[in-house]
Order: structure tokens, then sequence, then C-alpha cells
């Protein structure tokens, strides 16, 4: 694997300019609050290829959706994540000559992510094709302190002459997305001002009608010195700049400060809006740029503090590791209610929507593990307030009383997918939203969150799983017809095991949730429902191998030619990529883990020994061709002791889009997948297990690893590790005491308190 | 129902003009000649709701496909019948006001199609805005002698005015699909021409290059007399026309006859094309109106001669019959090897693609029986030609050795479907290919086309089908996985009966084929082919319900809901425009004949009570939800004996677009179903059956009919059957004998030999 990048402990490094690696850098060098974000692109023009992208959280355009052929039930629309106005624009002239990195001679360039500081910086040489030397310094980052906030310190210096240099910072929302279904462009004027210093554009989208107003101030100095600049200044449609002339002195260094701020509707009234962005981004530049970039430093500081893994004795890994938690941090802080995370985050405009099953399958542990629980909890009011829009496309599909299928895709809680063995078969997602809430009290003990807000999403769960089940008289139980388990490489497929264990399981806690609580706070489901759904719950078929402990994946599995992935033809693979879909889906191979997801989530449900097995069987017909696949082999090859299978998955997981295994980082990054490396580390290589009392812990090393060590969140309380080669300690930094057990032995870790030097198995 | 026009023996028709039924109208009262056709729009300007369409055969252009998430294998474009050069139009204006019914008071309207004749008769009384009264007759046809002529005779009459009228026929190519996937535009302009009295238009398609020439010759005549008009005539790009005024006495009729020619590069060299078409349409106008008219109906009653089917006693059953093998011949005639039967015909635009498994399965036995062999030899010599790009099909899905797969829907051998469940799935239509080969043989008896054309077809698919099943260790037996069958209610199902049962039959037939010809022509199967295929059909899975003679459609039929159509609620049928996908697949019903059409196909391989236990266990669960369903249904229906079954049945085919039942008869006609409505009589109701050396004869007659009687084609002769409520006879017209078993008794008919007449069962 070639490295893209620089190896190091905490930036992502850039050393020499290759345009053809440009759109892929753009993606990598990625900065984002969790409420907006913006590609690396460069401020000033450039004409080589690249993908501009600035995203905002939460606003989308209803694209008109693109089918072959239209099937009853489809969406109208397919909700796209909204590449909008550009906000970072200074463009350059000198002597009537645009900077240009495509055009001009690069003698120097440094690009440089900063993770344990978030900021972009870039350092450029060139020569102009008119002679002039220039040297460029850029400085950006968008506030994690102030959601609403980016700031640009830009410089420029001239080395061969002095001279009159053109400075036009600008804010542009003339921008199409590069993905729109059928070239239309989504976004409509609303107005724009520009005045000294300082402009705004504000721009509707189509049908939405999102409001963003971007607003920027700037300010101009020579050196140290504040430098008093009159601009002119220019609109037109979508479009605001300050412009300005200044003679540069060879040698010195002239700095542009761009201040910005972008909010939009998503959070304020349309009505005060614009001037809402006016005040932010004067706050901003009166607290001023050095100030401004101290609170986002100290923002991200508090952020590694509790999500960081630090890993010594192998500088790829930990530099992969904390790639993944910086952008994970970035597309999303749980600061509000009406955002997900997006699966290319505010990296790239592909795949549309913002919420996928992902979320709650892979993203949620990792935040409750790294972060106060209100993050976590904020993702699941995210699908309480959708729970209305679930139920209606439960009934487009002909589902009764109150059942709610929610989407595979969304973005305000419809379903924005087309194809139907995704949109309506691939429903185990249903599935893993219950699992969250589950999964997200045994972390934190919330148990209130049940009364107040899960009850209603679990029964209407329930309902549509009690309906979507049926008898079967052949096999005298019930079955479930049509799926599409979580490997895609199988559409519309009976008793895929994944989701009729899970659809049975969201049934079961149903009924426990109903027990626990009918008494003091009232039923919520009928007496017709609790009876039906007991007998239910003890007739499901679940698909098994005569005489083993083997659970097939679905019906008809053994009919298939039994191969391993071993035996495709390294030029064919991926498969995805080579062979035709009917190919893929009557072979035997795996996309992603499907019964071994099932394996992983019902864990304590099932021996070891069943695990191991099933592992041994489905593991060597993955072929791993979707970002979220190793993660959960990795963390089951760890719990079965197959350490050496756990780090090559790990390592396929963890520098994914560093390394560009997929070629295709150009269009935006892997998000949702980066929470599975974090916890394949924690649950994989550390065995961390949250139960409902208690943490379990069963710690192994990779051999080329010196020593690692992180802090997870268990019922409010910080719990931090470390492993090394000959042993690992935990300390509770809380104030209450931890049950744990570690390789099977109880602890009781009392406020404070750090354990003794445990030994590995 | 209601019927949408007049009940006649000959003729449709219609007596006031209803706009809402403009659309429905020009699709029933559509002509053609097997070369081109033409919707039933008026000559003159119309602007009220209409689906202007002029269709000429084998002319089409590779539309963008549009699907929502690209499968590698889809094919890049889906081949579109052009709507092309409108050459009817005649603009008529009088006092500078145009024609148009639209916006003209309608006193009295009549539209007639005759089918004895192929003719289209119009005749409108209308008062203009501006207070004219006009009598306009207008009786167009395609010729059916001279396959790229059609003539118009257009006549006016004021009616309380004398006065100048200006008349402006023209040639307008300036034409777009309705159903274009991206509203693009398909034509280039060529050259256009226009002289006295006559013109041209020649437009190319994009992309396809085909070049088709529009020209036209016009006469006028005041009454019967010639007049010698000197039109001013103009051209612009893609459009051409004559105009004049003339003054026209009050009460006296003027007629504009328009000659047309309509040739492709289908057919001509791209250096001849126009020539060839200026000559063509030269002869035309030479040899008149009358004489063309008089030739083309000829050319009809010679048609009528052998394909008719005579019913008497029911009037509307009559109709239906005569109006579907009107359709099938105005659509295909045989004269041409590269053409074939697009599922509209001539009548509309809409699903694209000229070729479908329709073609082998339902028309080709229609041609069998009514027309000289050639005509389904060219059907036959069509696929032949594309057998080398269904090799490079089936090679781009993985298959090997030549193995063939024929496209869903093509124009010129490509793949133009893009589902992947039908497109990579609906294999059977593989199967139904070589079936029509061994039903030509055995209609035919011309045993030498399998040696010139046969085999390699045969043998390429059967190459297909080895490679196609797999060998399922836990079924011990060869399994086919993931396939649709002919019941595309399921989709992505395995070891479905049907297919597995055809494709079992295709290698059998290319073993007992080669083992046939091997020795005088040379063996075209390695041994190796030989002995894996014996082996092979020997041990293929069927499944079957245990302990009982019913075929199960496919793997876990019997896990479903065990309902009848009956139990579905009447507001939720068709239930494809009420339920979403997935709960039409997961349900047990079934879109049109599937066991069914197997037992169909391969009658004589099963018992009568297997037929009628399959019958009686399927036909319940179909909800005829395809046009191509019921047809099936009759015949086995009345197979069995079940013959208000049968009838009902064939109520439901006959009438499908007269009575519009689907309620989308003004997208054009479902040409290809046509010919299962006239099998569903011969075969169903006369229980006739071609076998290798006799016919079989077991007629049964609908309570309502007093009689019927039809020719049927065997081995180069004719037989007249006629079957009233006592009895029948059958007429041997040819000069050999022939074998016939009737009601299970032999008879030999000798040449020009009538029956006594039989008794019916």
């Amino acid at each position: 694997m070639n490295n893209l990048f620089e190896i190091n402990d905490w930036k992502i490094i850039e050393t020499s300019f290759s345009p053809e690696k440009q759109k892929q850098a753009e993606s990598i060098f990625s900065i984002g609050n969790g409420s907006f974000g913006q590609r690396a692109n460069f401020e000033e023009s450039y004409s080589g290829e690249s993908l501009q992208g600035s995203y905002v959280g939460g606003v989308y355009y209803p694209d008109k959706t693109r089918v072959g052929w239209w099937k009853n039930g489809y969406p109208e629309y397919f909700a796209k994540v909204l590449n909008s106005c550009n906000w970072i624009g200074i463009d350059i002239e000198v002597d009537g000559e645009k900077v240009d990195l495509h055009h001009a001679k690069i003698t120097s360039f440094y690009r440089e992510l900063d993770m344990r500081n978030g900021t972009l910086l870039r350092k450029v040489r060139l020569t102009l094709r008119n002679g002039k030397e220039l040297e460029i310094e850029s400085l950006r980052f968008c506030s994690m302190k102030r959601n609403e906030i980016a700031a640009i310190s830009y410089s420029v210096r001239p080395l061969n002459f002095s001279g009159n240099v053109r400075f036009s910072p600008f804010l542009d929302a003339n921008i199409y997305n590069d993905d729109s279904n059928y070239d239309e462009f989504f976004w409509e004027e609303e107005s724009q001002k520009a005045g000294n210093k300082k402009a705004y554009v504000c721009a509707i989208t189509k049908k939405t009608g999102f409001h963003v107003a971007s607003s920027m101030r700037i300010s101009f100095w020579e050196e140290n010195q504040l430098v008093d600049i009159r601009p002119n200044y220019m609109t037109k449609p979508l479009y605001a700049e300050n412009s300005f002339e200044h003679f540069l002195e060879k040698g010195k260094k002239y700095t542009l400060k761009k201040y910005v701020s972008i909010c939009s509707t998503l959070n304020h009234s349309d009505f005060s809006l614009i001037t809402h962005g006016i005040n932010q981004v004067k706050e901003a530049y009166l607290t001023g740029f050095e100030e401004l970039l101290n609170e986002h430093k100290s923002a991200w500081h508090e952020i590694w503090e509790n999500a960081d893994i630090q890993i010594s004795g192998d500088t790829a890994a930990q530099q992969g590791i904390r790639f993944n938690i910086f952008q994970l941090y970035q597309t999303y802080t749980g600061s509000n209610e009406k955002l997900n995370i997006g699966p290319k985050g505010f990296t790239g405009e592909k795949y549309g929507g913002a919420t996928y099953w992902d979320t709650e399958a892979y993203c949620i542990p990792f935040y409750l593990k790294t972060a106060d629980s209100k993050v976590a909890r904020q993702l699941l009011i995210y699908r309480f307030n959708q729970l209305d829009k679930a139920i209606e496309n439960a009934s487009k599909l002909g589902f009764k009383n109150g059942a709610a299928l929610y989407p595979m895709v969304t973005m305000n809680g419809e379903e924005c997918h087309n194809e139907w063995e995704i949109t309506f078969e691939e429903i185990h997602r249903n599935g893993a939203i219950i699992y969250a809430i589950y999964n997200y009290v045994r972390h934190t003990g919330d148990t209130e969150y049940i009364r107040e807000y899960g009850r209603p999403v679990i029964n209407a769960v329930a309902r549509f799983w009690a309906q979507r089940f049926n008898w079967s008289a052949a096999k005298k139980a019930f079955v479930m017809l049509g799926v599409t388990g979580p490997n895609e490489y199988e559409n519309n497929v009976n008793n895929n095991w994944y989701t009729n264990y899970i659809a049975r399981w969201c049934i079961e806690y149903a009924l426990e949730i109903e027990s626990s609580w009918s008494e003091k706070e009232g039923a919520l489901l009928s007496k017709e429902e609790v009876e039906t759904w007991s007998h239910l719950v003890k007739n499901v078929y679940l698909p098994q191998l005569e005489g083993t402990n083997i659970f097939l994946q679905q019906d008809g599995f053994m009919d298939k030619e039994l191969l391993n992935a071993s035996d495709i033809p390294s030029e064919e693979r991926p498969i995805n990529q080579h062979w035709s879909w009917d190919r893929i889906l009557r072979s035997v191979f795996i996309k992603q883990a499907d019964v071994l997801q099932g394996l992983y989530f019902f864990e304590d449900q099932f021996d070891l020994e069943d695990i191991k097995d099933n592992f041994d069987f489905y593991e060597p017909k993955t072929v791993h061709e979707s970002s979220l696949s190793p993660c959960v082999h990795a963390i089951i090859a760890a719990k079965i002791g197959d350490l050496n299978k756990a780090y090559e998955m790990y390592l396929r997981t963890s520098r994914l889009d560093l390394d560009d295994y997929n070629h295709e980082a150009d269009e935006g990054l892997h998000i949702t997948s980066m929470a599975g490396t974090w916890v394949s580390v924690v649950e994989g290589f550390a065995g961390v297990r949250i139960n409902e009392n208690n943490i379990t812990l069963e710690p192994k090393i990779p051999s080329s690893w010196e020593s690692y060590s992180f802090k997870i969140r268990f019922k409010n309380q910080t719990v931090a590790i470390t492993i090394n080669q000959n042993g690992y300690h935990v300390s509770n930094l809380g104030d209450q005491p931890i049950n744990l057990i570690c390789n099977g032995n109880q602890h009781v870790l009392e406020a404070s308190q750090t354990s003794e030097s445990l030994q590995l198995i």
C-alpha cells in the first residue's frame, strides 16, 4: 500500500504538489466543525482538476430521483447534500495575472492538516508566468467553539519584486452540485450586499426553501500592522466581493484575514437569519483571529482528551486512528438534534442523504464511549423526531396500526433511496435503531430515556416486525420473506438469519420494556399485541445448517457453489467492479458481516464456540467490499483469539481513506466506517464490553505495538485503560466505584483508583 | 366493460368526437404495413391532447439509459423506437383561420377503421370560429402491396360559403419522442427540397446514423377533375411543404391527393436513398390513388383469406379477434429479416426496443398457423443473425466457450434493458428461442433449417444453460440460482421450475439434434460437452410439493401466505398499481403463467391430471396483470374442460385494447399479446395441436357462439376447420393427405377432402 501523504503522529502532511492527487488531498485535508465543512480547496483560483466543495449540515435539495423502471412506493426525490456558498475564496492578481497553481511554476509546496488543533495550513512558493515570485501562506479553521464561524489568515510575500497586488476576497453561491441527477441548479438568489470590508450572500435552496447566509469581514495587515484599506465592492446575483490593490514591498509579508459566518434557517428564522449572520461575523472579527484560533484549539483539545487512542510503536496506526477520530468529530459533535452523520460527512457530495443505519450500528457505539452521553442521545432523539414519518413510510408499504419502518437513507425522515431491494427490503436497519436505544441505556444507565422517548419508537418498530413475519404452514414457523441483509450481495432472500434474529429480539425487547413500564406508566401495547407477539417470538424460524452450529445466512445458502474469497482470481477483485450483478448474487461471496454482525450485536447470547465456528465458516467467504465490513471481523477475530486476522482487518479499515484502498477518496471520505475503526481497537484488541452493571475487559495487543491507551465513558464516568506487551492497567477517573471483569475476574475499582498491572491472557 | 367504439364485424367505428378519447382512438385506429405505421392523428393541425406518432420499422435511437444505481454489466443505452417524420400533414386555412378540431365547432364526426381493407376514413362537418362551415373527408392507407408507400385522399367541401382556402401539405421531421429519457432531440438534418407538387425531407438519427427519407407528390381535384395548381414551396431544416390557395365553390368537393414514400437506410444505401424514395413516390403517383388502393385491399384480402377467424353469434368477439389479427399483420408481415415485432408495434413508443421473448412465445405460433412458413422463418433468422451479439452478451456476464444469452429487449442484438432482476436474470427467454425453432420444424417440416441455422443457436444456448446450473452439494442435484421466471412478480428466486425445465429441455434438444446430425454433418459439440450434459440433464432439480403432483414455482414458494387472488380487496387491484414491490414479491400472487407456461409448452410430457391439478393450484393465485397471461390460461382451461374459465380468459385478452381494460391504450396497443388471443381460440377452444406427423383436434365452442371457423397451415398445406354447436368438420385444402387425430380418433384427410361432421366431446 502506498501512503499518499507523510506519516506523522498528529498531522497529515504533503510536501510537494501533485495535481493528480489534488482531489484526494481535497478530501483528506477537509476541515469542518459538525455544523459545516469544507474540502481543502485553495482559496485563490485553481483551474486544475478539483472538486470545489462546501457543505452545510442539514441543508439539502430534493433532487429529482433517477430510476430505470418506477416501482410503486418509490420516493419522488433523492435528498442531496448541497454544495453551497464558496466562503474561502480570495483571488490574487499580480500585474493582471491571476494566481493559479495550475499555471504557476511551483517551487515549494507544503500542506498540513493538524488534527490536534483542527487547522489546515498551506505554504507555497511559486513563480507566475510573468516572472513574479511569491510566497503564499494560508491557515484556516472551522471553529469548534463557535459552530457558525470560520476564519482564514492568507498571506502573500513578494519574493523578487515590489509592486501592486490585487486581493479579492469573495463569497460565491453560484455553485453546482457535481452529483446532480439532471444537471439542475439547486440555488436561487435571496439577497446579497457588500460594504466596506464586509459582505454577505444569502441564497435559498429551490423546493426545500432553506436560506443560507454567508457573511464575511476582512482586515489587511502588513507584517503585524493593520493597514487601512478602501476596497471596491461589488455584488451580482449570489455573489459579493471586496477588491483592493495594495503596493507590496519585496520580502514583506501581507496578510488578509477573512472572518466568515455560515448560518441557515435550519437553526434560525428566515426573518433574523441575515442579521444573525452579520452579528456573528462581527463578533468574530472583534474577537480577532488569534483568540478565535486559541478557543478553537482548546475545543479540539477537550475532544482529544476523551476520544484519543494513543498507540506507541506504530506511527502509521497512530495517524490512522487519529484521522478517523478527527473526521468523526468534524462531522458530528452532538450539538444539534437536527443533524446526523452523512456517509461522506462534509468531504464530498456522493450518496446524498445524511442518515443511514451506519449511525446506529457504528457511530453511536463510538460516541457513547468517547463523549458525554448527550451526544449519542441527540442521535436517538433525531430518530424519535422522525417517528411519524417512519410510520407514514410503513403505511405506504401496507403496514398498519402505527408500525414504523425507518428509511434506508434520509434527510428529514422521508425515504430517499430508490432501489426496491434496498429501499423496501433492507429492513434490518429498523432493528439497529432499537439496538442503539438498548445500547445507549446500557452505556449510560439513562433509563428515563425509555420512558420519555424509547417506548413509542420500540413499539412502532416491533409492530412492523410482527407484521412483516408471516406464518409458514410448510415450516410451521414464522418466516420473513423477501429481505436484503447487511450483506448486500444477496437481494430479496428469504429468512436472512440476521434480520430474523434482530427482528425477534426487537419484539422481545418491546415486550420486556412493556412489562417493566406498563404498570407505573400505563400500557402502550394492546393485550392482543402482547399475546400475539409472545407466541410469535417463540416460533421464529432461524435457518441453521443441520447437525452443526452454523447459522445460515438465508434459506438456500447451501445450494451455492461453496468457494472461498481466495478462489477469486486477483484480477477479478473487487468483484463489484468486475462481475455482473447476477453473478455476484448467486455466488457465495459476502460483501460485509451479516450473520457475524448478529453474533457481534448479540455476543452474550452465544457460546464462544458458536462464534468461532461461524467466523471460520463465513470469514473466508467475505470479500469486505464495504468499508463497514472489516471492523466487525476485527472485533470477532480478536474475541476468538485470532489476533493476526484482527490486525489484518484493523489495518484495512484504519487507513482506508488515508491510503485510498478503494481509489475513491477523491469523492470524499468514508466517515461512518471510521467509527468502526475506533471500535475495533477498543472492543477488538482491548476486548472492552459495556454491560448493564460492569465493564468487561479482555485486552490483547498487536505484536508491532509497544502500547496503546484510551479512555471510555461508562455511566457518566471516565475510565482510562493502558495496555502494553506486559500487561495493562485501568484507572477510574470518576467519583463512583466501577465494577470490572478483567479476563473473567471481578474487580471493583474505587473512585480515582488505578488498578495494579493486570496480565494479558 | 364499456366498449369504447361501436361493435361491428369488420370495422371499428367512432360516430362522435370525444377529445378525451382522442389518444386512445389514435392508438386503436392506427394503420401500418409491417414496414412503417402511423397513429390515427389528424392530417390538419390539432392543438388538443394528442400523441403524434409515425414510426419506421428498425429505425431506432440509443437513448441514454436511466438507472438509479448502476450495476456492472448494464447496457449503456435503451433503444427507442423513433417517432419520425410526420408525413400525413395537410394544413388547411380559411380566411386566415387554421382548421383545428380543438377550436372548431364539430357538427358531425365519423371515424372508421376498415380492417378488411386496411383503410382509415374520417368524415367531419365543422364550423370555424369565423363561421365558415366545412365538410372534411379523409381516407388513408399504408400500402400492404408496396411497403414504402402510403397515400391520402383529403377532401374539403365548403358548406356555407365560396371562397379561398389554403392547402399546405407538408413533411415535418422536427419530431420529438414523447418518451425520451432526457428530453433529447434524436434527429439531425440531412437535406430537404421542395418542388412543384413534390418535396422530400431526409433526416438522420443521431448516433445510430439511420437516414430516413420521406417524399411526397400531390395532386388536386375539383370533384373528379384534376386541377392545375401552382403551389409555393418552402423548406427549412427537417421540413418541406407545398402551399397553395384555391377558390372553392360552395357545395363542391375538392380533393388533395397526397402520395408518400418512406424509406430508410435499413434497406437502402445512403447513396441511393433519396433517389429511391423519389422514384417510389413518382411511381405511386403515376399509378394513381384508386389503383394503389385496390392493390392494397387485395393484399389485405389475401391475408384475411388465411388468417381470419369467423365467429357467428358474437359480434364483439368477432370484432375483437379481427382487431388482433389486423394489428399483428400491420406490425409484421415477414417481408424483412431485419424487423421484428415491437410490443407496441407502430402504435406508440413506450418500452422501446423491438424484440422481446413475446415474439417466440406468442407471435411465432400465430404466424406459423396463419401465413407461409417464410414469415416465421424470418423471425428465426433474425435471432440467428444476432447470435454473435448474444454470445458477446453472455461473455460480459462471465460465460465462456461460446455460450449465448439473448437479450431481454433488443433492436440490433444488443441488450437494452436495465433492471438487474430482468436483464441478467429473466433468462428463460433463451429457452423460448430454442422452443420456437423446435416449434417451427414441427409445423413446417423444414428440417433443413436445423442444419443451416438451427444448430449453432441451439448449441450456444445449451452451453449457456449448462454453465448457469451449478451443483448443489446440499440437494445433490443441479440447481439454478437467482433467476426471474415469466411471473415477474418474483425476482431473484432459486430454482424457478419453468426455467429449470426449459433449460434442461434445451440441453436435451441440443443433444438430440447433435446425435441426429453429427454423423452426416460433423460434430459441433465436444465429446466432453456431450458427456457432461448427458449427466447434467439426468440430475436437474425441479421443485415439487412433496407427496403431490404440484410443481413448485420456485424454492420456498410454500412459505408464503397461501391466499387467492379473490382475497385481494377489489380497490387494491391491480396490485401493481397499489402495492409496493416488496409486498408483491413476497405475496403468492402470480402476474402471468409461469409453471403453467411450462405445462403449455411441454403439454405432451404431462398427464392431463397433472395439468389440471397444477392449473387448479395456480389459476386462483394468478392476477393476470400482464397482457400475456390470460391466453395461456384460456388454452389450458379449455384443455382440461373448464370452458367457462377459458371463455372468461379469452374475453379478457381479445378486447384488451378495444375496451381499454388496463387504461393505457392511449400509449399504444399491446401488439404481441394479440397473437396469444388468436392462439387461445385455435389451441384453446378448438384444441388444435400441431405434432410432428399430424394435427390433433379437440374442439369445443363457447355457448354464446353459433359457430366459428378458421384455417391453419401445416407443412405448407392449408386446413380449414369449422365448429358449431352440433359438431365440426375439417377440410384439407392442400394436395397431400393429412393425418388428423380428432378427439382421440385417427383420420386421414385426403387432398381436397372435407371430413364428415364430427362430434364435439
